[in-house]
């Protein structure tokens, strides 16, 4: 049976590669595959975080990722190197409100199986010596982080090393079985799935509402560089009611972010959003400023109209979404690809994924 | 008689345009012309600042070149665009201790010729709404600003029109009335002009000292970018003791600046150095984060030993030195021009450019 992905991101590349896996046959359409959102993500792989408390079906999706997370790289890294370390998540409290929001989360956390140590602000300070001063944290050992673009690279060369087609152009059309490029040729499928992020609805041909809309929320996001880490493990600084999440990588560069904005598809770096990064880092991390200001980026996250997971069948026979992971596309990967690979292959997707089917939508 | 003039920033090529306009022939070598601190410049062009109160060599320096300013753009106009305007410099005070200085500033402006007007609280707001409440400005009608990416554009072309020749190659050593290049090749000189900026005591083959080392002061800078320009005049916003500099472009640019770091030849753009910058643009300006950060650079001012522009003769017959203009490059070029052309044509240079002879380093 021969699938077609539209969308070449970390979600249609990971459906992709575990279709391949699963006997199928795979092309993937996309113009510049991994530029976009996937590109720009930090990788955080954290243990969920306060706001899936109270969503029950996002929790568990989340959690059926992270038992999940292991087995798939270790599967991916036959194709190269993951750029995953499993050397824990630090949330570390800057202010009571913060501290107080730890208890709440180890609480939680403890009956999903998610090992946690509470540190105190001397233990957060062995573990993290650039810190401020922090209140307290909460350690979380078994998770950690990804590098997206190394992740993408090996994703994009085991599809192709498995005998999957890459298209380079930009899909513009859906009908009678077939995918219409930007370059007039067609690509026929025996069954379709949409992960074009937040450009998904706007492939033509199919009915109207077929695919909601998926709303872009503007994510900035600053690469700075040291020549040795600054950081020891992957953490989260809370403070004020905000998170600002802080990724080092063994080569010294360190990722922090983000910023979230409902500006449409605006791509620009801003001065306000670089300065209210760098303020925020400066005031958990003292010597932030002697750090090379490496990158800046912008990212588009897919939001669903209920900022939720789409993955599974629509109503048109062999037209599958896997977009509007929001922030999680990620984490949610190995999840995603295999509830996906269940649903392409007529067989039953877990129960972590049956409720993010579109057709919650109709 | 052959002129070799060597860096071809805005000192060099100002040198070398004007020397040519006397009649001279001219051979500018530079590995790749206005890449440097002349490229990164905003180009301002104020009325001198308090610093020079206490300097009055360097004040009559800068008054001179002032008054040169108009003509020497509207002499290099036949080239090209400039990129000068002329529609004022408001200098805003935003706390106490500016207010009072702005009242220092305008007793020793008045004596110089420049021409300056007290602007009230509401005065600053109406020039220049975009501005968070200053206590009050100095408003200075006849000054302005240059875009130095223009102006260095229509110096190389003026120079090239002329029939000099620009050599893109790296000057290595001078001897025997010649430069030696990169590549080998040797270019002869009847007078010879080190306009290298903080590379320039790098050249080898010259009697020890004739070239005092030259130090880089770092200066980082940042471009904004907005649709239509945020600011109406270029504007010098002072608080704490501190002065931000805030040169708007007609096509939406605005330049901010800059940071004075002695780092050696350090041209790392770092997180703390954008920061500083965002913060204090931001403290002034309530719309900046709106903008977007289009660019961060990295300038390194060449400072002489004793932070004074080394313009004139050396003990080596025939080695001029027109280097070490520090901040003031842009404002200072066409004084410093009119003075070595003065030297290389044995005339006499003014009284205003003889003080900052290289000799007073012997």
């Amino acid at each position: 049976m021969s699938i077609v992905v539209i969308g070449g991101g970390v979600i249609g590349l990971s459906v992709a590669w575990q279709s391949q896996r699963a006997g199928l046959s795979v092309t993937v359409i996309d113009p510049q595959p991994a530029s976009k959102a996937s590109h720009v993500s930090a990788g955080m792989l954290p243990p969920g975080n306060e706001q899936l408390y109270g969503q029950p079906d996002l929790l568990k999706l989340c959690m059926t990722s992270r038992a999940r997370i292991p087995s798939f790289f270790e599967e991916l890294s036959e194709f190269g190197p993951t750029g995953f370390r499993r050397d824990g998540v630090l949330d570390a409290a800057f202010d009571e409100e913060a501290l107080a929001s730890l208890g709440r989360q180890q609480e939680w956390q403890e009956p999903q199986g998610v090992r946690t140590e509470r540190l105190t602000a001397e233990e957060c300070a062995k573990l993290q010596p650039a810190f401020a001063p922090a209140l307290g944290g909460l350690f979380a050992p078994d998770d950690g982080a990804v590098d997206p673009r190394v992740l993408n690279a090996t994703l994009l060369k085991a599809v192709e090393d498995l005998g999957g087609t890459v298209v380079r152009q930009r899909a513009v059309r859906v009908e009678n079985h077939a995918v219409t490029l930007d370059n007039g040729d067609t690509v026929p499928y025996d069954r379709l799935v949409l992960s074009a992020g937040t450009w998904t609805h706007y492939i033509e041909g199919l009915p109207e509402g077929t695919i909601p809309e998926i709303r872009p929320v503007k994510g900035q996001i600053l690469r700075l560089r040291s020549d040795t880490p600054l950081l020891n493990v992957t953490a989260r600084a809370l403070s004020k009611g905000k998170s600002l999440y802080l990724v080092p990588r063994l080569d010294g560069e360190l990722v922090v972010g983000a910023t979230y904005e409902e500006r449409g598809y605006d791509t620009e770096v801003t001065a306000g959003g670089t300065n209210e990064l760098l303020n925020r880092a400066a005031a958990v991390l003292p010597e932030v400023g002697t750090l090379r200001l490496a990158e800046m980026s912008v990212g588009l996250r897919p939001a669903s109209p209920d900022d939720l997971p789409l993955i599974g069948p629509t109503n048109v026979p062999d037209v599958f979404l896997s977009t509007g992971h929001f922030r999680m596309g990620v984490q949610l990967a190995p999840v995603n690809a295999d509830g996906m690979v269940a649903y392409l292959t007529d067989g039953t997707p877990s129960d972590a994924v049956a409720p993010f089917t579109p057709l919650r939508h109709n």
